[in-house]
């Protein structure tokens, strides 16, 4: 249910598509545009190739085979939720690494899984003759119950005993254009390799999305079926030496969300409603996270998770809140859209559209009135911590699964249930202290924000103060067990109402009026907004011509650039970090604080090593194990990171300033051959 | 050196002035314009009958004189730092309240100082005339040393055996008028009496701002004259009754600051760079202290002080952000600035003075490049805590002391002194692990606004990691013995470098770039800041005439209204609440439970008594603790708060919807007589 996110970002703002931007799909790569820039051909075998041994990993990553037997590459912050589940007060994985020796050790990540897109279709015709000629609420209605038909349909198709396909569908360019996409679904994924946080993400969160870089960010998954691993003869084969600075190189990778594409209105309402909610909310639990991590090491080891996952997306919204904040960033942003505006106004054909925008500000406004009770009563930012989570998710299942399968919520259709019954009932340890901050803290925004006086405030409180509640509820709950969590699943809506689980109790008695919320969310806000997203889009596509590329949907996109570097003001940054500056780097002190193993390595190893480099691709948050690929095709670096201009990419590609970070292949190489002896992994893959 | 705010706010700027609106000096106080409104005729004697009763707390609040032997009436959360300081572990004031049988019980308030404004001189003239043809940085100097001469004179002129007397220089309509104002300051200011803070504070962080409202927020000083109580015989008289519903009332008061006249340029710049910092920086240590607190009781009582003051400023300055991101409110101001701009465009003897605004936005934009730096180590951002106050304080001051009166900083001179020496000198309680909270939260700060790899980050912290660091200076200084502190004092500059103390090291280390950041803000901020802050008050002088009232400074001000609900929506508020809905509120938990004493009176108490009542008069944050008098001069509130829409009143006044909050005469007598059986000293006040 957690999605790992490096989201990235720019200060520039260009619609109109220059230098290397883009995040396109892969059935409109711009090869025409490619070969220009850089006098390279890519073919359609070359794009497929990459396609099938590109992953995307489930909680929020992308990945890449790496061997003949399902071994995947990705980064290390992509499997901190698996290694968090493996860690114990007596293991602690995080600090000391994971090594299988043999495959006999490799262990399952049990929240997580893996799919390799193998097919895409596209349904725009059939959406829109099942939209006909309704309007508002019941065409969002109609468009969600049709997707959901068109992805049962397609699992339908593709039921084998053999291979699990999964069907996902898919709206591009706020709703220009949409997709079934098919994926082949691996649900055993199991952890090989991960190296010591403390190499991992060596300079924390003070170094997080900056440059030069000297983070170990990889990881080792294999995909496994029926037990056994996984027959991969499509990977990817290394690339020792890497790129040159200059060479042009490719990301393959499943980027998260941008917001390229929304109207000055939305960003605005993204500016002074969401972000400046949420990052109040973040650095407060930001504070309580730290000091809870303070009180000693093992409280250090428990908040480590949530703390670096939180930290990093606080980095990222506090840069987004910079860009938004900069007129002259806005200033662009508006003097586009009035041309657009203009060229609508001026086409007959495309007249009936210009009321898209005044629509997008009606359904903001009516957003405006409820956004905080639905973001605390629906979207659950009452109620946080995995004990509250799992709750949430029981009791509304409960209630979808007894509609039929297109009346249901799209994230409880039956297409999507598997992967949300895997994450509910994986194992994870329950650190009650941890939750009770948690839900302590959410419970008092809460009341914070609707006022002590709110009717579902009073529902969900009574007369208790909220962290004497949070307690209460922590201690008394059984959902921390994944047996009592089976039996709630298997029992429905009966079982959960004779549970006497008092926080499922909580989650029942606020569930009428998040239902409430979420109706009113359906109808007077969604429902608008996706009727003027494509109405945009159509006009976007009128206007200026197909030539373009989505806003990002955490679906496969391929990105194209070089091996560079940038000028920080007066200073030159070089594309390339070494072995060298890692240990110039180090004090012995947390987050700079070096791992025994390369301590000991520092005498034996070739510190003109390349570690990290730069890159101008144009990526950001989902991308992160994404693999930098050569014109052939060779793996030549792993994405983990932007550097801090890259924030902002969200909303423009600044390809000056813009650029991403990744692991140098000869860093990989040098860790495993040399430092962790994990010679069996490494003679798996093809290094060339 | 701590100020409590309650800073106030509105959602309607006026310029020109219209309804109650108006922060009046007393010398130019609109007696017409009250008769028109209400009928009412004040008169001179009238004005200083109320000047001279009204107590500048220097801690940051007003109070009034209640009686004839130097009893001064305030709020509870103006005495909170008194409390904390005479709190313990063993003896926690806090939570019993503090109740003088007899004088002699009375407890001294180390760091408070109490004063009364007795003369006011014009002496624009005189600083016109010493910076002369002065410009820039050389006009601000010259400004800045007759400023201290003027104050200089007048305490020489005023010395006397018996008597103390400070005088102090003041900026009003950011430049247009400059004064002296002379106060009778009493240094020895002793408790009385303050409730519980269950009862003081009831509601808490939720009820803050808010109303109805149910605060028993006062609290009783003493000022005392060598060792006995100050004569006071133009003390005020109280009316039991309070004032009716829609009866004119006064409020006289120390108003903190506010932004009305501030240019959009600078409202701006508040917003994105000042408030959008401050707010990301209080929301993560706001969670730092609600964890530390968490962790049991007498956490809980060491963190209460310096969290109540945090998480009211917080709820301040997120609704100033609230209101400066509303375009309604800023394109009204923008307005307001273009017609300004324009008329004196138009004047040619206005003309000189156009290019003010440009000045300004130069200004703004080379305070932008150093912000940051400037904020963590001038500010003493970086170094928090009361440990590394100290530090910072002997540090420059045994600089400053080294320079002639007229060339040292404001802070240091001759007339600052006294205040300042005796807040240092003060004994207080030292929280070892509060401290570490607050040093490592702003070294944590510190390092990772400017980079580890900032100069000055390296000199702070050398390879040490901030909260090692931190824990190491708290535990090393010696800082926590006022005796120390003393000694420091007194031996200057050698003394310092003598100490071996950790902590002044470290202040000392960085002071040459702190006073490097001073000069260059004194130079490229302030000073053109200052001038054009002159020339955009004559502007509005010659514009507007002088029917207007300059921005707060915590100076005396007089302010009217009327007793006051509003309607909330659907809702009408009425003014007064009673004593019947406390005890429907109370839950038995905190912040809504009551200390025993009231528990117990319930069942013989009068709940119709009225316990607090809003008014539309227009204050803001150092109001706290000031006089509400009726026509005839009599005390008939004392305001603590305001409503949630006086946050905004910072930037103008909405008549519609700002009010006061304040405790209604019937609610202290019944308390004092009937709760705390605090019979002498009820008889010592006049009540009618």
């Amino acid at each position: 249910m957690r999605r790992v996110w490096f989201v990235l970002a720019t200060l520039v703002l260009c619609q109109s598509v220059r230098a290397d931007e883009g995040m396109w799909t892969f059935d409109n790569f711009p090869r025409d545009r490619l070969k220009q820039a850089y006098g390279v051909d890519i073919g359609q075998p070359w794009l497929d190739r990459l396609r099938l041994a590109t992953v995307r990993l489930e909680g929020g990553c992308t990945g890449s085979l790496v061997s003949p037997a399902g071994l995947v590459l990705t980064n290390h912050h992509c499997v901190a939720d698996c290694v968090s589940r493996l860690s114990s007060a007596a293991r602690n994985v995080q600090a000391a690494g994971f090594i299988a020796r043999t495959r006999a050790e490799e262990e399952r990540c049990a929240a997580e899984q893996a799919s390799v897109l193998v097919a895409v279709e596209d349904v725009t015709a059939q959406v829109s003759a099942a939209i006909g000629t309704r309007s508002g609420a019941e065409a969002n209605q109609a468009r969600k119950a049709v997707l959901t038909q068109l992805e049962t349909a397609c699992e339908a198709r593709h039921r084998s005993a053999t291979e699990y396909y999964s069907c996902e569908a898919v709206t591009l360019y706020g709703g220009g254009q949409y997709f079934i996409h098919r994926y082949r679904r691996y649900e055993d994924v199991r952890l090989a390799f991960a190296p010591e946080t403390d190499i991992a993400f060596f300079g924390g969160d003070i170094d997080n999305f900056q440059f030069p870089r000297w983070n170990l960010d990889f990881a080792l998954l294999r995909v496994y079926v029926d037990g056994a691993p996984a027959v991969t003869p499509g990977h990817l084969r290394w690339r020792r030496g890497g790129a040159a600075a200059g060479e042009p190189v490719f990301v393959a990778g499943h980027p998260g969300s941008t917001e390229r594409l929304k109207t000055v209105a939305q960003l605005r309402f993204e500016r002074d409603v969401r972000l400046a909610r949420w990052l109040l909310r973040a650095a407060e639990l930001r504070g309580r996270y730290l000091e809870f991590a303070a009180r000693g090491e093992e409280f250090a080891r428990i908040a480590q998770e949530p703390l670096f996952g939180l930290e990093n997306v606080f980095k990222v919204r506090r840069n987004q809140m910079r860009v938004l904040l900069d007129e002259a960033f806005l200033g662009q942003h508006e003097r586009e859209e009035r041309a657009l505006r203009q060229a609508v106004a001026a086409d007959a054909r495309l007249r009936p559209w210009a009321g898209a925008w005044a629509d997008i500000e009606q359904a903001l406004a009516a957003w405006r009135v409820i956004f905080d009770r639905h973001l605390y009563l629906e979207q659950g930012v009452a109620l946080q911590g995995e004990l509250a989570g799992y709750a949430r998710v029981l009791v509304r299942a409960a209630g979808e699964r007894e509609k039929p399968n297109e009346a249901r919520q799209r994230e409880y259709t039956e297409a999507a249930l598997p992967l949300l019954q895997q994450q509910l009932l994986a194992p994870a340890p329950v650190y009650s202290e941890l939750e009770i901050l948690r839900l302590a803290f959410s419970l008092e925004k809460f009341v914070e924000t609707l006022g002590v006086d709110d009717p579902a405030v009073r529902l969900a409180l009574g007369r208790e103060a909220p962290r004497a509640l949070a307690t209460r509820l922590v201690r008394e709950t059984k959902l921390g067990d994944p047996a009592f969590r089976t039996r709630l699943w298997d029992g429905g809506r009966a079982a959960l109402e004779q549970s006497g689980d008092p926080l499922i109790a909580l989650v029942l008695r606020l569930e009428p009026e998040a239902l409430r919320l979420r109706q009113r969310y359906d109808d007077e806000i969604e429902a608008p907004l996706a009727t003027a997203g494509e109405q945009l889009a159509r006009a976007r596509f009128a206007v200026k011509g197909k030539g373009t590329y989505p806003d990002a949907t955490f679906t496969l996109r391929l990105t194209y650039g070089s091996v560079k570097g940038w000028r920080e003001g007066e200073r030159e940054i070089t594309p390339f970090t070494t072995m060298e500056g890692l240990y110039a780097r180090a004090t012995g002190q947390a987050p700079f604080r070096l791992p025994p193993r390369w301590v000991q390595a520092q005498q034996r190893i070739n510190l003109e090593t390349r570690f990290n480099f730069a890159a101008d691709t144009d990526i950001t948050g989902g991308n992160s194990g994404s693999p930098v690929v050569d014109a052939a095709g060779r793996l030549v670096g792993l994405i983990f990171d932007g550097n801090i201009h890259s924030i902002g990419g969200d909303y423009g590609f600044d390809p000056v300033l813009n650029r991403s970070v990744a692991v140098h292949p000869a860093a990989i190489m040098l860790a495993l051959g040399e430092v962790y002896r994990a010679e069996p992994l490494l003679r798996e893959m093809v290094v060339e």
